[in-house]
């Protein structure tokens, strides 16, 4: 699945390419967020333009809405959204608990209640696999227990203890069940909170089940910046090379950098669409806040050395009237430069560890960012 | 500005070409609404790939938002808005009586209350034509009082006639402030609400003043459909064969297809935008609306005989999931193919002129979307 191409001779950054019954993906990569199976303000068309090599979409938001008959009518995930690249889907374990009304967990699973019509759903880690092989998405996500923050150490011990259960009995019904027409991807998920020796546990027994990638979970859930990437120095050196990492739901620019830097392959958040639908556009020089009275007469595009399509063509000062006026384009717009940025940052981060430059470019985009990570 | 290039030899149907300083306009054609400087939910890449060959805008709202500073830095509203084609800008006088708060009418003009902020403003025929010459729009709309429906034969008298005043004004301003840049086109409109006498009366009295092109306005104001045609019986036999006829914010696609017949030449209206909003699609054999439940697993396009980028590529299954979750996305994609639809139906017409065979695609149109117009 994973081929590592190339590591940089300075950082631990690493170069490498994921092959998928859908395609390659060249990493380190950056995921667009399609909860609902859209990427929202975004359609298919915009997210090749951009240069998205992949999407990913969650099983929980699927699973309730429209649900599994739909999509297996449509004959799976891809053709029922008219994505034909790699997809990855997430478990719906961090939606249970953080959108599902009551819920009742134990070893077998966890019962839920549908935050859209209060309806009782029950997610195993059999089934939960079971429904992201009628998806057909190329990355599989088990189901796993992300622990809260803060969150207690016996708490927090609980969750990895069952997370490695769930993993061992989602590999076990994987192997068992795999398509025959197309090869998916199952991934290890790593808990363990903010406690180092539950981090390396996890890990170890993550990794003793064996899967085709491993990730980093139960992060960017409140927690400081600086406990997120003490969970990247405590697990990172554990992991093999030949699997690629994944830093779930992670994160800000500069955090994308810094964790490239570290030796993660994968990244997905929200920030870029959710940002771009209340007005705010990335720059390498940080934030613009449209909405700011100051850029009404603006001529200028949102970043004067990006290449997408809005800043060639659009205005701060028009921008900013549509996202006054709440124009759906608008926000569309802003939400397209914004994948952009993520997604040519990507591109730049490879070409700098391919050029095995890495620790120049993360030290000039932390910089030109602002960021406090250049410290760390 | 206008140049006929072909009558329809049984109906009263007619082909030309409007020749403006951003590019020609074939005839007849459909002006998607630009409210606020940008077709709801659409960019202007999606407006070139339906095929629009002009777009339309308001004075009222750009006047208050963003507010002609905005606009005038910018150079104009094609250069504010990033569009490069034709476009014509209504008058706001509409606005002014449905959108505006507290209003005082005077034979000098009118002073409201805007809607956003509630400041007080005043449009004067001169003000609303130097406006849109900043604006820079290729057509120009004047100031003119539109009569509601219903409406007394007193009111709808003193519409006609203060429509009249307002128009030699504003034909006396624009003649004296023309553009040495940039040739615009100035519109007359006809009012007079559903009497006939008035009617003629208006058109009669605006084309004394002489004007670019005639408008028949006060229709689409909540009058049933026979009124609404009715009016072209009357006025549309009195207005010369060397202008363009614009019947204003009309309307479903069968009301097109039977007021081409009749003579007419351009036409607007929010329909297709905003029923797209609503998940309603057209085809030739009516409206789709998408949230409906026997759709959920119909895995065809809108509409198998339409080209559009939507209907090659996306289900309905697809929409309507995106429609139920409310999904930007899905907005804009049954937008894009309303647009398409109404922008390709102005194309069968101009070729059906073209050819000849008007009549018989009007009776197939309309006996195909089951209108009531069949019969009248």
């Amino acid at each position: 699945m994973y081929t590592l191409l190339k590591k940089d001779n300075k950082t631990r950054a690493r170069r490498g390419v994921i092959r998928t019954s859908n395609g390659e993906i060249q990493a380190p990569f950056f995921m667009p967020v399609g909860t609902n199976g859209s990427v929202k303000t975004l359609t298919a068309e915009d997210l090749n333009e951009v240069g998205a090599q992949i999407m990913l979409s969650n099983t929980y938001h699927l699973f309730l809405r429209p649900g599994m008959d739909i999509i297996k009518n449509a004959g799976g995930l891809h053709k029922f959204i008219s994505w034909d690249k790699p997809m990855l889907t997430d478990s719906g374990g961090y939606q249970v608990f953080s959108l599902a009304k009551l819920r009742k967990m134990t070893d077998e699973g966890v019962k839920f209640q549908s935050h859209i019509d209060g309806s009782f759903q029950f997610f195993s880690p059999e089934n939960v696999v079971e429904v992201e092989q009628i998806l057909g998405s190329d990355m599989i996500m088990p189901l796993d227990v992300c622990a809260p923050y803060p969150c207690g150490r016996h708490e927090a011990e609980q969750s990895v203890e069952r997370t490695t259960l769930w993993a061992k009995r989602s590999k076990e019904y994987f192997d068992a069940n795999q398509a025959d027409d197309k090869r998916q991807f199952l991934f290890g998920i790593i808990q363990g909170s903010i406690y180092k020796d539950l981090r390396e546990r996890s890990a170890i027994e993550i990794m003793d089940i064996g899967f085709d990638g491993y990730a980093i979970g139960g992060v960017s859930v409140g927690e400081p910046v600086k406990d997120m990437f003490d969970t990247l120095d405590w697990v990172l050196p554990l992991l093999p090379e030949d699997k690629p990492r994944y830093f779930m739901g992670i994160g800000l620019p500069d955090q994308i950098v810094k964790a490239v830097g570290m030796g993660i392959d994968m990244f997905d958040t929200c920030i870029p669409t959710r940002f771009g639908r209340h007005a705010s556009a990335f720059t390498r020089k940080g934030k613009v806040i449209l909405k700011n009275k100051e850029y009404a007469s603006d001529l200028g595009p949102i970043d004067e050395v990006c290449e997408c399509m809005v800043c060639k063509k659009y205005s701060k000062s028009y921008l900013r009237h549509l996202a006054v006026q709440k124009e759906i384009s608008g926000l569309k717009l802003i939400t397209y430069h914004n994948l952009y940025f993520y997604i040519n940052m990507m591109k730049d981060i490879r070409n700098a560890i391919e050029e095995d430059r890495y620790e120049d470019f993360q030290n000039k985009f932390l910089e030109e960012y602002g960021s406090e990570l250049r410290n760390r």
